[in-house]
């Protein structure tokens, strides 16, 4: 019997994503589908030298397994990346990597070229792909994790603005007299719709409740732990995430006015509060925006998961190397 | 002598910016020169037919005085436009012309092409053509006028959304809680950053003043009066515009933080306070978005000023009768 042609023989994409807690590599095949996934811990306090070194380690252990190099890697960081210099220009979460040349330091002396994306632009770009948007030209997502990332398809393009600042939702002010951000403006959507937002709200709204009754400390409580209440029923939680859909939905309306754009992706950790915060996303995007319909305004939950961050990277590299 | 070629014997283009006051209709050099120029109440109340029947007319009259018919018009009018089927689809201002098919009924027996285009688009294609945004590649352009419209230029091609409705800054809501829109919303940009919205401010705010210093009745105050005022120094008039300006600021901070676009074009009839503004314009769409820098934020006022809707409309009918 002839021994068919394996995946470990065919051409395939590395996608990296490089998130605050978790460092995901993963061989990707030409289709989207995820051959082979190494998660490990960032460790971001060891420094960006340790962490690109770490990289390349786990991209040469992928290789290793394979008869071909990839095709290319992806790199999905946070922050606000020049796609043209292949640089993070801003990055709140990593100040100290800004105008780092990430890509060119992971890439050294490999033979395959090494691009690099916004995680949620990869995100976007990932669900446009092989996603619950594959089927939109037009959209836009929100990341939904310690922050508010986003990101923007145009006529089925990333669009990331002329400095590679685009869509970086989770900095919209929505309650201008609200709560002070890690940016330094008040009351941005990051606030109340990050996992880290509805956490801090929870500790506010549901401390004494965990302390009386559940045994858990207060500074344990989790966005986690706020959406796990909520689906008992508690209405103190369910309150926090109502609020977070509100203002969700206060965002989408800027960007159905703005750009006309009514199709929305929520993905991130927070998404597994799709459903209790659905429906007042819905109403404030309504509301805010007098364009809109109900017919026209499309919400859905993402479908990649903790994957979206790989293989959009792997999308990415794959777009990027097709340019070139 | 030979006689030389008159502008006459060229080929030109016919703007018509067609506004809630004013119908304005003119021929358009290929290079946006303005050659003929006419200036006549819309009288919206006559209804939709006799206002088409005066844009023939009007056009008309522009052609008998030509040896050749225009390339191509273009009409600018408010609201959203489907500049596919070339249809009003929904414009707040003029109610009864939603899903008119403008462009065929004034185009009805004209042996050249009609063109329909949103007002503020128009605008910004008027100011990317040989306006002040002619060097910029990537802008977004605030008409402020009765409403507040707005348009995007994206890589130089007006970005229209893919149901033709971005761009509508008047309504993004600046103060959840704030004064009732026209829209049925809250706190919309258009309630303190349009004529209208100044000149209701300047009714509760200086009304007193006008009737004890100037003989006006409160009811005449408007937003030229809050301006002059303004200019001269007093400080409650100041604080009208100031306000206006911090709520513009955020607006381009939304637009800044979603597009990734930081250039900004102001134009309509109450860019005669830009100078009033500018300051807190500044001040508050950079405060409102981090990732925003002095350098980068430019905000100018507009160049074409009353010309801006038939030179603007003029461009649209270039680009589209180049399209086909």
């Amino acid at each position: 019997m002839v021994k068919p042609v394996t995946l470990n023989e065919k051409e395939y994409l590395i996608g990296v994503d490089l998130g605050g807690t978790n460092l995901r590599v993963a061989a990707i095949s030409m289709d989207g589908k995820v051959l082979d996934n190494i998660k490990k811990s960032t460790n971001l306090s060891r420094g960006y030298s340790d962490v690109v070194d770490r990289i390349r380690s786990l991209i040469n252990s992928i290789t290793r397994k394979k008869s071909l190099p990839p095709t290319a890697v992806g790199l999905a960081a946070p922050g606000a990346i020049n796609t043209a210099e292949m640089v993070i220009t801003s990055s709140p979460n990593f100040p100290e990597w800004e105008k780092a040349p990430l890509a060119d330091d992971v890439g050294r002396g490999f033979s395959f070229p090494v691009y690099l994306e916004n995680d949620a632009n990869a995100a976007a770009l990932g669900e446009s792909w092989i996603g619950v948007a594959k089927e939109w030209n037009t959209f836009a997502m929100f990341t939904l994790g310690t922050g508010v990332g986003g990101g923007i398809i145009l006529n089925g393009d990333c669009w990331r603005g002329p400095d590679g600042m685009a869509a970086e939702f989770g900095h919209l002010t929505i309650h201008p007299n609200g709560r002070l951000c890690g940016c330094g403006n008040s009351g941005c959507l990051e606030t109340t719709a990050s996992a880290s937002g509805v956490a801090i709200r929870g500790k506010e709204l549901l401390g004494k409740y965990f302390l009386d009754n559940q045994g858990v400390a207060k500074d344990e409580i989790s966005a986690e732990l706020v959406t796990n209440l909520a689906k008992k029923g508690n209405a103190d939680a369910k309150s926090i995430l109502d609020d977070a859909g509100t203002d969700l939905g206060i965002a989408m309306a800027h960007i159905v006015l703005s750009l006309g754009v009514t199709k929305f992706v929520i993905g991130g950790g927070m998404a597994s509060a799709f459903y209790l915060m659905r429906s007042s996303m819905r109403n404030s995007a309504l509301s805010n925006s007098y364009t809109l319909t109900p017919k026209r305004l499309k919400i859905v939950e993402a479908g990649l998961g903790n994957e979206a961050g790989v293989i959009g990277a792997a999308h990415t590299a794959m777009i990027q190397a097709n340019k070139t």
